[in-house]
């Protein structure tokens, strides 16, 4: 995917409504979706309560779906949408699915592989890198808030 | 688990077993099991070539198993127990999980998470902590190796 903002916002509000599907189901609100070629080959929300699954974050959904639709574990030239920071997990299974590209719309100072200090997608030490970046989307921080907010009342 | 070298050793030779059915299937052979009050509950291995899965990992598999078996995402009080020194993605995934412990049998020095430097497991600044150990299990190497070396020739 080129730089453009415009068209990285756009799928940034697809994944937006991915993690609104997933607060109407009491699942914390995050979604992610996989490009490859300029189409969404997969689109998914997180379903961790659900599916009794500590894996079924939104990134890893929308990763093996797309792998499955490729046949192929490996996911060369294409990128990852989602709406927040990933975790380790997810970070560290783009790597092994050789993601090229991770976008996402709002940081996770708390739980966010890079806001942790764990830059895998740049570790020269490990066989496959790839890049990672913020587009700054208020939107996707605050259905989170949002969320947590009603849980507490 | 309490501390018994005899009984680590039993365990892992059972996911040495996984390891050698991984193998049978081309499969890169890494075998994995959850034990939950000192019961194996999950058994899996690695099959990412035939699920065309970036995360099927032995770990992965074993623990979402595991968590489908106790109704829960949270696998407290389990522990894993695998072949091979997890990866990145696999210490996360036990992170997530909440995992008590993990041993494994042989130390990956190219992929693995403690290699690599990333000791997700005693990070303060993330929200669960487990212990990891290494029960050095030659044959657990051994199986990894032979397979390569079957693959190239």
């Amino acid at each position: 995917m080129k730089k453009n903002v415009a068209l990285e916002q756009k799928y940034l509000n697809t994944a937006l409504k991915l993690a609104q599907k997933a607060a109407s189901k009491n699942e914390v609100p995050v979604g992610a979706l996989v490009l490859y070629q300029d189409k969404v080959i997969s689109r998914a929300y997180n379903l961790r309560e659900k599916k009794h699954d500590p894996t079924a974050h939104a990134e890893i959904l929308a990763l093996r779906s797309a792998a499955r639709k490729l046949k192929s574990w490996r996911l060369t030239d294409c990128t990852l949408v989602v709406t927040l920071e990933p975790c380790p997990m997810c970070l560290a299974a783009c790597q092994q699915a050789r993601i090229t590209k991770v976008i996402y719309g709002a940081q996770d100072l708390k739980g966010g592989a890079l806001s942790l200090g764990y830059r895998l997608h740049e570790d020269s030490k490990t066989n496959h890198r790839f890049s990672v970046e913020w587009v700054n989307m208020p939107e996707c921080g605050k259905v989170l808030s949002g969320f947590f907010r009603n849980r507490r009342a």
